[in-house]
């Protein structure tokens, strides 16, 4: 994550982990969910905040739950359900439920259909939000697997050459084992810049880059700017920003998110709810690949290990002080939240303590 | 394609289809292919050029497997064989073949696999150039399913921050049927530009855009350019450029490539063949998903049709004309140049004229 996206030191305010799971956890059993949900939701969400992706963390996520669950958006318990099935695929209708649980049974089904014939997809439809996807794909790693996950969010980023928002953010998460290397997890909008992370801009005043919106007419805005004030103030533009740097990539790689989550279950795009007059719905796509279907575990992970290695002990350019992979930094940023507790943003712990108050369930341990 | 890679009007030779496909078809034999696999390679080079895509046409393509041949770097009738499968998936040694046929076979493999389970996913590695990789994704379309296609190719891409090429151009390809659209077809490289795109620039004398190079040292060069006279005076940047405008997601995405292709197919990425001492070679993946085992075809065909035709129907910025979703310009380009013939640079039609003399095959017909 670039600096400008992290909390500053003073405004900082350092949570334990633990007592932060013991919260989210009583949160989303307040919200109805059964022990079992609630316990994997917290995992997701916490994971995002111990890994230093706070845009999926705690702080921004729970409010948007907490309004969803309170205008029944979201359903506690949904009854979710296959309803197509062969022996490499499903099809599930989340019944309105959150993918931050469901996520990881759909992953589940996928990784047990790759034990039987190599490969696994399923895709969700009327769901609702995920946290961050790329958690649901380390689930595949855990049973050393490829895991594939895509979501087709709400209609927020404008196709290139177009002036309105037909796509969403989009993201694509990709994560894959190794031996003693952090493992690969790539997880990132289709888009020049995650919503999430103009809402933390915004909360920290920080600045936009040129490229990362437009209007909205469509029209890239070229330089820096302050997070506008209003989420209907600006769009989001494909990563590429212009045509010439590239948009037309970042466009179509959100097309395909749309395709294989979306349409793939048999449901619509956001670009299509309001022709069709339905509620906002996400959907989503895990694939889970069994590397031992392919070739030995062993080869792969020890090349995995190889390559990951090379690109971190690249000479970097000047400017800069080593060569990232995905996952690297989240990985090590995970082992120091861990020891040194989460930092959150006071304003964070304030509407937390609230909230827990309100509910009346355990207040977060401040370290 | 950007205009600035189309050949101008008076330096253009038009050539018919029918005779292309002649003379190309007499290449492969030539080289000591099957009539079979001679008729797949012709298609797949063929057909770029028919879609405008110049880049991986017969221009470009045949000089380079010429020399392949020549070199016993390209091996003509490859034993390829399958070394590992399951009922979703499958392993292919493709002995040094083209997967410029081979692709098909793969494809079908995957296809296959695809009718019985759902879904299917074939590794190949050991292998040679493919072509357009979008040709080999439409090859499940044609059979109503969703065909992806990715290349681990060699290392001509500097990841974000680092001072070498470690990546190669990394295309990713996938493809969805319609009902009455253009199908959906995207090809792209995971790097701001495609190396092939680079050597048209050269040839037609054009200008790079800022942040489609950096120095040999990873410096993105951040101003427009004459593309540099040679291969070995540039590399190139990831899809984004800079770190500021996202360029680590196409970073990450050219590893996901990598972990796709020759990761998962046993063999390893081309950053590590020096270090292994192995001559470097591509690998590539294919997935089919039969559409039918997730929802109706019928569903999604609809769907994709309203969803293209959204895209395609929404009003444009003002600097221009219409909105393309990927595909699209491609699908009208070969309608054009099957009626009016396919525009060569009068160069290429030189060279042509010499290599089809030089084998004693049959030459092309100018229109």
């Amino acid at each position: 994550m670039l600096e400008i996206f992290k909390v500053s030191k003073k405004e900082q305010i350092r949570i334990s982990e633990k007592s932060l799971r013991r919260s989210v956890m009583a949160f989303f059993e307040k919200m109805g969910e059964i022990s079992e949900d609630a316990a994997i939701a917290t995992d997701t969400l916490v994971s995002s905040d111990l890994r230093g992706v706070e845009s999926h963390g705690v702080s921004n996520m729970l409010r948007y739950y907490l309004d969803g669950y309170m205008k029944e958006k979201i359903k506690a318990r949904p009854n979710w359900h296959i309803v197509n099935e062969t022996p490499g695929t499903a099809t599930l209708d989340a019944d309105n439920g959150l993918v931050v649980f469901l996520g990881k049974h759909a992953m589940q089904i996928a990784i047990d259909k790759a034990k039987k014939v190599g490969v696994g997809a399923v895709t969700v439809f009327n769901s609702e939000h995920s946290g961050a996807i790329g958690h649901h794909a380390m689930s595949a790693v855990q049973q050393d697997m490829i895991g594939l996950v895509m979501t087709s969010a709400s209609a927020r980023v404008v196709p290139t050459f177009a002036s309105k928002a037909l796509l969403g953010t989009n993201p694509i998460a990709v994560a894959a084992p190794t031996r003693n290397e952090a493992p690969f997890l790539y997880d990132a909008a289709t888009c020049s810049v995650a919503m999430n992370k103009i809402w933390i801009a915004r909360r920290l005043g920080s600045m936009l880059g040129p490229g990362w919106i437009c209007d909205n007419q469509g029209l890239p805005i070229e330089e820096s700017i302050l997070a506008p004030e209003s989420d209907d103030d600006f769009l989001l533009l494909p990563l590429g920003a212009t045509r010439e740097q590239g948009s037309h990539k970042g466009f179509g790689l959100a097309m395909i998110v749309d395709i294989m989550s979306a349409l793939l279950a048999g449901s619509i795009p956001d670009m299509l709810s309001s022709v069709d007059n339905k509620d906002r719905k996400q959907s989503h796509h895990f694939t889970a690949y069994n590397i031992e279907a392919f070739t030995e575990l062993d080869t792969f992970k020890d090349n995995m290990d190889r390559m990951l290695k090379m690109i971190r002990e690249t000479k970097p350019i000047s400017s800069e002080e080593r060569v990232l992979y995905p996952g690297l930094l989240e990985h090590e940023e995970k082992q120091a939240r861990q020891e040194n507790g989460i930092p959150f943003h006071k304003d964070v712990v304030t509407w937390f303590k609230e909230m827990t108050g309100h509910l009346s369930i355990p207040d977060i341990e401040i370290l």
